[in-house]
């Protein structure tokens, strides 16, 4: 039976395990803490890189103050031995009397065996606690197992009409410094940054998080079928500093990207560009649980269409461009209104001169 | 020389005053705070249609009360016999004290001359109390004055991605009821409702405000050149009940629309479309302050390139429709992004479903 302060104790371990976005995958990015007589005694977030985990770690802080005390997770300990003994074992070994769950692993090494170990041991077990929240923190990890793909967040900054860059080709900038900070935050807390081969070629990105002081950079992702990007561009200068993969069609030619030090991931095409379902195959199979894909319109079309984006993240600067304009979205064969994706509001607020407005896919995960 | 009180009495008769937006043309929205010994004796705001005046309202509900009071008015009172004395004189009458002012009346009929009287009778005039918020309200009677033009707003509301009907023109709906009532109450609050002919043509609208109980509709302006609409539309078979006036080039034949109540108002024409700055030459002369565009994207497009839009109010719905999509503004010959027109945020917010965010010209009017 869950008790009422369950609430607020799990929404800190939650908000301790978002510290772990974008840091440690493969892993899920868990919150713990542990409570004795009302007092923290224990706080532990996954570490960068996966481990130690959140429990593992909650729990050396706690030390001998664990026993008889309740555990907060965000998500069912495991039940595995991998290159740790698992954390359900280390739980039940620190002598706590209680866990608290906010939601289950659906992962098969898992999948109910993690609560089951604890019960077996003595140990109460309540389920369900901030379970919205946490299904939707641990997203990407929770569609790995159950579709076999990342979480996908698609940005997209333009006018207010929709258009990305002038019939010139001019974009820089729409949006203001602030949203263009704001966009480095959001590709801290991914795992891998995507763009399609026309914004490597007209931007010439680097896709790094610049400016917040982080330490692990989040992986850099081409999508090109032909792959007909001058190995000039910025990524491929500095593919030995921070990974840059390329999703890419199997006749492409990439060894001046490979040799610069890019990985090569072939995926499968579709109607004459890379299946978008294909790459999310690929970069699942790597690892990957979260995906900000930051367009092109062609790129950010074709994942709308497969109804692969999960959340949309919107700028829009108070600016008009017109209908010469570069629009945000390629063709899409939209023709009912009935068939066009739709979104739930998230948020909405000003950021510097623009607004930032978050969208979520209809349904929900 | 102002109190510390004085903005919050200017407040009150600023929001009275905006009760009377839409409904008041060709004056000006004018409220009136007449407080005495810190009590509020008498509130007005100017009458539907434009008469009585706020001042006068607000005296007649203060009666004898008003005789050493401190008088309250958005806007410079006039000086000059018209319909009614001068609201000045009736100040002077009524034995007021002292008269605060939020802005000044450009009018030449007024110009200083209304703050002149009262100070030669002996009242003390306090003036630029909320003077911005002033300026805005009566935007479109200041602007009458100064560059022979109404107050523009320009509503836009599609996708995400900018778009206002599929491919196939379906657009009914993108937003949702709540964002479109609330276009209503928009409507409302200005003296006459736009739109150019494909609008017409394509969505066959009413234009009327609907739902509010208000008892004044806005006049509704179809802009066309060629006027090659059906006078089966829903505009001219209603022309009789609410005013519908028909802003053409000198060739367009007319004759079916004014048959049927519609009137007509040639006007000049530029690169083959009715020049935009010549249809509110038209307007300002027939009296309207307020005009409130929604759209197509050829006349969006126009009034924006014409530097004609003041205030932007955009809906954007959580759904994406894609390149194929009717865009929200035609082309425009933005190549640059400096020539880009630029607004600045002052609002936004969820509504329904969809957000609602209002821009305002840079720079500021």
């Amino acid at each position: 039976m869950t008790k009422p302060q369950d609430d607020r104790f799990m929404a800190l371990a939650l908000m301790l395990g978002r510290r772990g976005m974008g840091r440690v995958w493969p892993n899920p990015a868990v919150g713990c803490v542990i409570v004795k007589e009302g007092q923290i005694v224990g706080r532990g977030w996954t570490a960068d890189g996966g481990r130690p985990h959140a429990e593992t770690r909650a729990l050396a802080q706690a030390g001998a103050a664990a026993a008889g005390a309740t555990a907060y997770v965000t998500l069912e300990p495991c039940a595995h031995h991998g290159q740790t003994p698992p954390c359900s074992q280390a739980l039940i070994g620190a002598g706590v009397a209680r866990v608290v769950v906010a939601t289950g692993d659906p992962d098969a090494r898992v999948a109910g065996r993690g609560i089951a170990m604890l019960r077996d041991a003595g140990i109460t077990v309540d389920c369900g606690v901030c379970e919205a929240e946490a299904q939707r923190d641990h997203a990407g990890f929770l569609l790995r197992t159950t579709q076999n793909r990342p979480f996908v967040t698609l940005k997209m900054a333009g006018t207010l009409d929709g258009r990305i860059a002038t019939a010139t080709g001019e974009s820089q900038w729409i949006t203001g410094p602030e949203a263009r900070r704001n966009v480095h935050m959001h590709r801290a807390r991914h795992d891998a940054v995507m763009v399609g081969a026309g914004t490597v070629r007209a931007d010439d990105p680097s896709l790094t998080v610049r400016g917040l002081g982080i330490s692990r950079q989040p992986v850099r992702v081409v999508v090109s079928r032909a792959m007909k990007i001058p190995a000039t561009a910025q990524l491929a200068q500095t593919a030995h500093e921070v990974p840059v993969w390329l999703c890419h069609g199997a006749e492409a030619d990439v060894t001046e990207w490979t040799t610069k030090g890019a990985q090569s991931l072939p995926c499968a095409t579709a109607s004459g560009q890379v299946d978008p379902r294909a790459v999310m195959q690929v970069l699942v199979a790597k690892g990957v649980t979260r995906v900000f894909c930051e367009g092109g319109g062609m790129l950010a079309a074709s994942l709308l269409n497969a109804g692969l984006v999960d959340q949309l993240i919107v700028y829009s600067a108070g600016a008009a461009i017109g209908a010469e304009g570069t629009p945000m979205l390629a063709a899409m064969g939209v023709d009912r209104l009935a068939s066009a994706p739709r979104f739930a509001l998230d948020s909405v607020t000003p950021v510097g001169r623009d607004i930032c407005h978050m969208w979520s896919r209809l349904p929900a995960v």
